[in-house]
């Protein structure tokens, strides 16, 4: 993905007039490339793309038009985006808190699904009409993109789009955490924060393909029927219970597994609720986010919260802790890309199935961010290149 | 095991004349009980017995006869001791380094084997004449002991008492570090440090029960054809080498798992030493026993350079660490003896046999701790009540 010269096709969305704030944003952003006319010249190549112009609010990403065509290099394939997914790290990054994607101006994306349209000098493992899963360290909320063909995966018989795109980072990374970090086995227990999530969904999914794991899943309680419907034995509300206390009465030894997206004071809790042989997994910061821009106090209360532990207390607790974040696995293509055929496999077979929470046009990209901020969704967010799709909001 | 009444039957050998230091020892010793007669009465009970006196050298630990007769209580069965295993933690525990040896006087000694002599009321899962390991907090170092049932396990056909007794302890560390947190998988590599010593011996061989496993082993060179026969695919000798040089020569990305003995500024370089994805598993702090007696300033280096890590580093690096003290288990006996049960049906199989060092009758337990101590053992160091037995030491 090239192209830094773009044309901002965005009109001013409700969105984007009641969270700019001029006098911050100003601050952080960088200033991004000239503005080109929204009209696109009828002779002339061009696709849209999503550039968060500066760190800040929702208003940050916005949509642009840019000019050219995209030429798959040796090695690479163009694809045709048909969905993207969003992901905790693209809030992240939007607030400059997540350092693996690119400075601004950049096209952010760590997700998508699409069809094989052009193929770079030497391809020959993918073909012209290839639906593909696409995974990259950024730049995949474009309508077209270029990548290694290394970076796609084939796509099931009978997986939407949405589906796909909804697939790699959560699933990838549950799947990593529980099975190998987490090495869970039979009778098990493990502890799923944020179990509504996209990664939550999909652990919770991956949980039961062993047999007999209690998972202790919490959410807001208007998410509990879905949560268990989803296969959480027990719903937790955090927003009302300690969840500590809730899990002790269930279960007063604790737990074998906590996955933890939390960070911050929650990350001690989870180690103090671990059995001996327990594994706590460390893989986000989310209680850094607690508004649309960056809180100091909150990154703060985290860091001063953070967990931290010496080799001595660890041999005489008999527990492990593990961090886990794919954002910094970019390098380990190999060792991911098994995973995700694992993970296509368990799709085939009918023991995993993503939930799209809701789908949104490009143009709305600020109602996604915030849709998963403030933690309405139920599953994945998935942003599309068409208006057209918007419809599929609805449906969800 | 009671019996704090006992008698002195340790002859002064050449080793205690050596060792003893009474103006530091006095600091440390807490006052033994009054000593009986050597010499047991032909009409009274009496049982032999291995007896902490006091924190210190290697003259510490005395062979008493105890009087009176051991009565299984109800669960329990009374053990005729054939052998006894030395552990790490023994020698820790004489130094007033180990936390889960009660203070002194007391019966040192995790595990023995021998033969059902005795049934407690309501026993029916053992027998009398059955042959059974036994693992126990302490107090193994006995003639005779009694266990709850639930302490002992039947031994396979076949296996001698010395390797028995070689089995718990090292078997039951190296297997829940290598395949419950380390989860090792085919194809990955391991770094086993101490490879000649009875963790070293059996982790080696355990690792061999996956598929394509390179095993990195450490150990002086004069023991490198002993501990490659075990089936290291690379002995490095970390007296003359930086074993992290040798091992990033052969394998520039590092290692999947570290199995860390040695604590301190060790514990640092094995974390450094992780692919992605790798576990670095301590579970001792041998770094601590330069000499027989406690080293302050050993102590405080160790402690100095102890690993410490925060949940975001941990996160960034996508690396697990997990510490592991099979002495902090003790009140997990359904979890460790079903650990046992797997061992000993890979000992079944042939997969996995106890290479036993030397064997020592119970008056030479000093020679027994130097022998470990100094690192000159391969394999397991075994104690046994009768002198008669000491041959055994020239067969290995």
């Amino acid at each position: 993905m090239s192209g830094e010269e773009a044309a901002a096709q965005q009109p001013k969305t409700e969105e984007q007039k009641q969270d700019t704030k001029p006098e911050e944003d100003k601050q952080n952003e960088q200033q991004p490339p000239p503005a080109q006319e929204a009209e696109k010249p009828q002779d002339e190549a061009s696709y849209k793309s999503l550039v968060l112009s500066g760190y800040g609010g929702y208003d940050k990403v916005k949509l642009q038009v840019k000019k050219g065509e995209l030429v798959p290099k040796a090695g690479e394939v163009l694809v045709r985006v048909k969905a993207c997914g969003l992901n905790f790290a693209d809030l992240m990054g939007r607030q400059g808190l997540y350092d693996r994607l690119p400075s601004p101006p950049v096209t952010p994306g760590m997700e998508c699904s699409g069809v094989v349209e052009g193929l770079g000098e030497g391809v020959t493992d993918r073909k012209l009409g290839d639906k593909v899963i696409v995974m990259n360290r950024a730049g995949m909320w474009q309508e077209v993109v270029t990548v290694l063909t290394s970076h796609t995966f084939l796509m099931p018989e009978g997986m939407t789009f949405e589906e796909a795109a909804a697939i790699p980072v959560n699933y990838i990374t549950a799947y990593m955490m529980i099975f190998d970090f987490g090495n869970l086995r039979p009778n098990q227990s493990i502890l799923i924060h944020m179990a509504a999530g996209g990664v939550g969904i999909a652990a919770t999914q991956l949980c039961q393909t062993v047999k007999d794991v209690t998972i202790f899943g919490t959410s807001s309680a208007s998410k509990h029927d879905a949560i268990k419907e989803n296969g959480v034995t027990h719903a937790i509300d955090y927003r009302t219970m300690d969840y500590v206390d809730e899990i002790r009465k269930l279960s007063p030894k604790g737990v074998d597994i906590v996955l933890d997206p939390l960070g911050g004071s929650d990350t001690c809790k989870a180690f103090n609720l671990l059995k001996p042989m327990g594994k706590l997994i460390t893989y986000g910061a989310a209680n850094l986010l607690t508004g649309q821009k960056k809180n100091l106090m909150a990154v703060a209360k985290t860091w001063w919260n953070q967990f931290s532990i010496n080799a001595m207390q660890l041999l005489q607790s008999n527990k492990a802790v593990c961090g886990y974040h794919l954002g910094y696995l970019d390098e380990e293509m190999e060792l991911v890309g098994g995973v995700l055929s694992k993970i296509l496999d368990l799709y085939k077979q009918g023991k995993i199935k993503p939930r799209v929470d809701s789908v949104w046009p490009f143009q709305q990209v600020g109602d996604a961010m915030r849709q998963m901020q403030e933690r309405k969704n139920i599953g994945k967010v998935i942003l599309v290149p068409e208006a057209e799709k918007e419809e599929k909001k609805e449906e969800n």
